[in-house]
């Protein structure tokens, strides 16, 4: 199975636009769309359905905490009841939404300090799982890949949902296979690197750490951004790797 | 078919309560649950969704304007597809979250400001019916009895969907079937005075107006009130009378 | 004296970029900033008041209705009370920043709906006066030069403020004085047709009508935009020809 | 100097009422004001000013992370500059509405989990401080009397700013002079223990820890509860303890 494509969407709001939206879509298959959170009113969140059904793009919720503000990039303290419950609401808004515009919901994956969160706190994943389980239709929950893979896919297996493991186009892992921190040098890859990196981990399922060294690493989606001119061309140059 | 209660639930918000939930619900027929836009976040919506399942009652959307501080009772100047969006947006959220929980959404009833929008105004209405009608399930709204009932019926029939008509037990009608306005000397019965409407509008299927007119009124369901003790203490004397 | 030019600024919010604030800041006399409720957060403000203070340009609060997903240009139907309170508290928020900028508040313009809404309904109008006039220090509101005027003025008088009046440099005023209506054709100036407008609004206080008439109009200030590239390069001609 | 009372006020919002701040106001001497990101909108701010002023109770900013549906008791990570314009802005905007009603801005005591993290983590509480000290007029902090406190003054001191140390009526403390968390047995005292701790306090400067020590506690004033009639008795109760 070749990797797919997905890609944070509908981050407008209101009078504000972000990201390169119509641009993006017709080159990714996963969606991931704001759910009015932390980005991307009920009228954006109908547009950017649209948009996708218009191009059979599968579709996910982007659910976030609840900090416009700080565009769900701020860690918040919330209870396991708390997150469940967020996570259903949003959850369910999107996926009552894209019902009603004929598409059905394929996956969650969290948003922002959500997604860190829930990597790095087993209570958070748990909350998480939980909801998507609970959750009327059957639905994927979308994280990262790491050598954690197996204890996650346990922790999912436990709770009845399936999962998606995402790897990251842009980012160099260190030896530990995780994300090397944005503040270390070589933490974003140069194009070239990038496209490298997309390629062998399509190929042959591996990654090159920041010290050289091969690392197996799982992946069935990969990662892409769409913010500006030179994210939609990355994903373009992407998408025609993997194609052929 | 005897007269439904229905009411407005879930109106708690966060660390502030309001509404007297648990002692109302066994008694009614229909919940109307706040969507989060004016009341109810998603923790308050679980639990209000429990409970309505507990006591085997009917659960509609109560969607508003998103004015939190404002109660959705002030209007607010929406566009039609703003106004489509953000019922579909609150009712998606209600309606997922309660399939989650093992219940059917069955109807929306907009709250405050937006629902006497759709009553004044067509252009509100008609956004409204339409929003219900692309919804991916057949549900009903629910709008006030009025003399324009014929009109409201053909319009909803035009758009595929189903109405209740809801008429009120604590207030009193002028002679053109609307609802006396609350400046008005009267405006709202005295618990006697309610108990004989609910009476004469559950046997007779009339009113009697401000004026001593007897007006015929087609009602589904009547909307009660549990705010505080006196409303739970109305709301179970209605119910004795609708019973017997 | 010669016209100022204000601007709205500060528009941005989190994550969204609105406007280009820098490329304004140096062109202009008064800068409109957005107090939180449609645009605009604290650290926004912050930023916003510096680059002011660097440019010496004159601020004022430009506070809106709670409308962030509709970046206040939605009527709401507010009482007198909330109206009063909304002005006070977002005028308190930028002027107490603005003060521990070394900035002085110097007037308030409000926004978009509430701004029409201002000039069209009494009741609007004096809720905002009496918020201003009891505010802890002397600053003007500022609001559109009409044949009102002289009324905008008593009604000042009586509240004990004053005022300033604006026009507008890309907007048609029809024979009464008012903008054209945006529906109409030529409701928005060309850029020739707005430097001309500006010209002989500066040098003889007179606009010319949709119809060919020429009115008085007396104003204090141009009320320009800097959403775009274009809007800054307009901003930059009026500046040329208002201070030659 | 006998301890002050303080107690947090003005925490309803919109529709909904919490604490019975009318009962408590003549009782206190300071009342910490929320300031519309936790609770408190600005028709409840203005309303709990006049209150505030007409019972010559001292005012205090009660600023929040943004968090109404949390009610500002979750943390958020957010950065220095975050924090800093977070309450230069809730400040601004309660200070400039009392000075608007004839109060003066005394000091800001941090609500929730801001105050926590003030407490627990340096540079939160840095960032408090700077914002404070920046302010337009001198006003104090009030923070949670500790072993620390030489260090926090030493703070303060730095950037010429003054503390308010506050005192818990209600809460057990262990042999570090810290609260003992409310997980512990005994964690909240009898109406009986409270007053006796408060008592102590007053006289001689002293707590006596979960373990029967005595441990001196420096402390300017005392946070009182009025969130229900017990609540309101106890401010009663200490009240009379105080001064007499």
């Amino acid at each position: 199975m070749p990797l797919l494509l997905n890609c944070d969407l509908g981050e407008s709001f209101g009078s504000w636009t972000m990201g390169m939206d119509a641009a993006v879509m017709p080159h990714i298959d996963q969606a991931n769309i704001a759910c009015s959170f932390h980005a991307g009113d009920p009228l954006i969140m109908t547009r950017t359905l649209e948009l996708a059904k218009e191009h059979g793009v599968r579709i996910g919720a982007h659910p976030a905490y609840p900090d416009l503000v700080g565009f769900g990039r701020r860690s918040m303290n919330c209870s396991a009841d708390e997150i469940k419950a967020m996570i259903m609401y949003q959850t369910s808004a999107l996926g009552g939404m894209a019902q009603s515009t004929g598409l059905s919901l394929e996956y969650v994956k969290p948003h922002g300090a959500l997604y860190n969160d829930m990597m790095a706190r087993e209570s958070v994943r748990h909350a998480i799982m939980e909801a998507i389980a609970s959750f009327h239709l059957p639905i994927r929950l979308m994280l990262q890949a790491t050598p954690q893979a197996e204890l996650h896919r346990q922790e999912a297996q436990e709770r009845g949902i399936e999962l998606y493991f995402e790897a990251f186009a842009d980012r160099c892992y260190d030896d530990d296979g995780k994300l090397l921190s944005r503040t270390q040098p070589g933490a974003v890859h140069s194009k070239e690197k990038m496209l490298a990196q997309v390629k062998q981990l399509n190929e042959q399922g591996t990654i090159t750490t920041v010290s050289g060294h091969t690392l197996p690493l799982v992946a069935d989606t990969l990662c892409v951004h769409g913010d500006n001119m030179e994210g939609v061309q990355a994903i373009e140059a992407i998408r025609k790797l993997i194609q052929s």
